[in-house]
């Protein structure tokens, strides 16, 4: 029986991670529930799951929660709460899911603890990727990624050397605007770009993969998971989302890992590495899906994967204020004050203008993030 | 450095062996080189490899070879000399790349010799899978295999559990007569047949694709090699034969192998394994390609893929009797004495009219070749 904590358990990878919990009682426990504000579902979760602790945000919502009487619960509030959930004595597995940067120090206070870490916030890699693997090495810790293309490139990797990779093929759906001509981009409105065609995701994983800065993301991200260079990491688009990436190999063989797209299957894959868990969720059938398609990314009409290249290949805290960049562009786009042609815009803006420093520390990434934001803002006027 | 035994030098495997011992002369030496009458080629592949030892089928070959004044290799005749290259003292890898069952008992001798097989051969997992699975045990030995298919599952399956293994899904190009309709099959020739989309190979498997006996032979050869039951064994038809297998897990995770077809991958891969040797083979690009495509078999059309299942069903001397009577038929089809739809005709009719016999030994396995063989030829009037 393995204890977890999950970190962002209202949202989408949370309540998925909750699903798998739920399948699984005799493997999993949730001893530690975060959420940002979204107590009506806390309070449900805290119901069927009976946690030790909990935590949200902010004071008030923790008052309200306490007024629902939840029963013998621990209710902790703030990043205090979320460290002594990344922290907690009993857990042996975070599930890392909040949203967005944020996710960055309570995942790294959950390395130190020791826990292993399954990880679905990207942009805990993506700003301190050089950070968290020197913490990794140091302590021994070990990280399963959560993403379903790390966690494919993962499952490639099982078994052969680190050595002989020659290549990592991230596949891209290419997002709602794949086909979409260019002179239309700058009329395209939060409501077109937050639907999907194959995956259910939150708001802001949902507009970057509209613009293909998750996968931009996902590019930097890899390279840290698999201690690649930027020149190994390509990306594919495969609008079908069944193969999930791809390794290809220095004698040219090319391993892939396929499925339905269903974020379940990498997130119970992460919890039970090494072992895997039968389920009775959906098979993938070829003949039935028949076609699989793929394309060369086109940056011309989505600069954002371009720019996470630059931010890739400068390193220090580029791909930090790509990241901080991204998060307020993504924000004033789904608030309706700048189009989604000026979400790349400010990214370029931020970046050609924000100095970078090099090997930066813990503090360098914060600072970078907080300048970032501010400096970003003052680009939209907020 | 390794020694290597080619059993069939001169063939479709033997030549893309020995295009992989010329590219990697640090790592391969060609030791024994055996040939059915190819001694033209052999002479050649004397000059350039200098292996100690050759095997040719006839005495007259023998003769002939000795005429062309070869150097001081060995020349050996017959099945003794077969004997001799696949134990041959100095030899740790054996290409077991003979045609059709002949490769039966050399690749057994070299199993007991304490070599180390890598398979090209069908039969001999086909006729006599159990019995060199109990060999394997109990020597200890390794058989890597170097089918396509096969190493595609074998990579799939490095660093996985066996015992989480679901499915194992066999690709099938379809060969050239996928879209063929029925009322026409009996009408195909040789010529039509012996044309493969994809693949260039040998004569006799080129028409068990044409009919997918190739592919049912593959299935029973995967249940030996893998240790599955007859139901976790399916076959997708994908027309480009780039993935070239797969295996889905209990999880319901699919792993694939992919690649150009190209035979020289998988014959490296079994000879390094478990290293990879870096190549400049052209590589694979998912994007140039556009399209992967799916179909389900058609078993109308194509009926030696549900008699390969039945025979594997029904196991014992059926298997055998299956693959005696399809080299028969298709030699009688290149002979231009029976049609393209006779050939699953007579192997249902041997199929059902020679007593099939249970856990049976070598002796069983060859008397049921011997008896099958007759018979057919009888049905042929041959």
């Amino acid at each position: 029986m393995q204890s977890i904590t999950i970190l962002g358990a209202t949202g989408s990878i949370g309540t998925q991670t909750l699903d798998v919990v739920r399948a699984n009682p005799d493997r999993y426990r949730a001893a530690c529930l975060t959420t940002n504000r979204n107590i009506e579902l806390l309070a449900d979760q805290i119901a069927e799951f009976h946690p030790d602790l909990v935590v949200v945000r902010e004071v008030r919502a923790a008052e309200e929660l306490r007024r629902r009487n939840p029963g013998d619960v621990e209710i902790l509030v703030g990043d205090e709460g979320l460290l002594r959930a990344a922290t907690y004595p009993d857990v042996e597995v975070v599930m890392s899911a909040m949203v967005g940067f944020a996710g960055l120090v309570p995942t790294i206070a959950a390395i130190r603890a020791g826990k292993r870490i399954a990880l679905a916030n990207k942009e805990t890699l993506v700003v301190a990727g050089e950070l968290i693997n020197c913490l990794l090495k140091d302590l021994g810790g070990s990280l399963i990624p959560v993403d379903s293309e790390h966690s494919a490139i993962f499952q490639c990797l099982a078994g052969e050397s680190p050595s002989e990779i020659e290549r990592i093929i991230l596949t891209a759906s290419g997002g709602p605007f794949r086909e979409l001509p260019a002179e239309e981009f700058a009329r395209i409105t939060p409501e077109r770009a937050l639907k999907h065609p194959n995956w259910s995701m939150g708001p802001k994983i949902t507009i970057d993969s509209a613009t293909l800065m998750n996968k931009g993301l996902e590019v930097i991200e890899a390279r840290w998971l698999f201690d690649t260079l930027p020149g190994q990491l390509s990306v594919v688009v495969h609008p079908q989302s069944i193969i999930h990436s791809m390794v290809e190999f220095i004698d040219g063989s090319v391993k892939a890992q396929l499925g339905l797209p269903d974020m379940r299957l990498p997130i119970q894959y992460a919890l039970a590495y090494p072992e895997r868990i039968a389920n009775a969720h959906p098979r993938l059938s070829l003949s039935a899906l028949g076609t699989l398609t793929f394309f060369e990314p086109d940056t011309g009409r989505f600069p954002a994967l371009r720019l996470a290249y630059e931010a890739l290949e400068r390193m220090g805290t580029a791909p930090a204020i790509l990241n901080a960049a991204n998060e307020v562009a993504v924000a004033a786009f789904l608030d309706g004050t700048i189009t989604f042609t000026d979400i790349p815009r400010l990214i370029e803006r931020a970046l050609a203008e924000i100095p970078v420093r090099d090997a930066p520390t813990l503090d360098d990434i914060l600072e970078a993030d907080t300048t970032t934001r501010r400096t970003v803002r003052s680009y939209t006027g907020c």
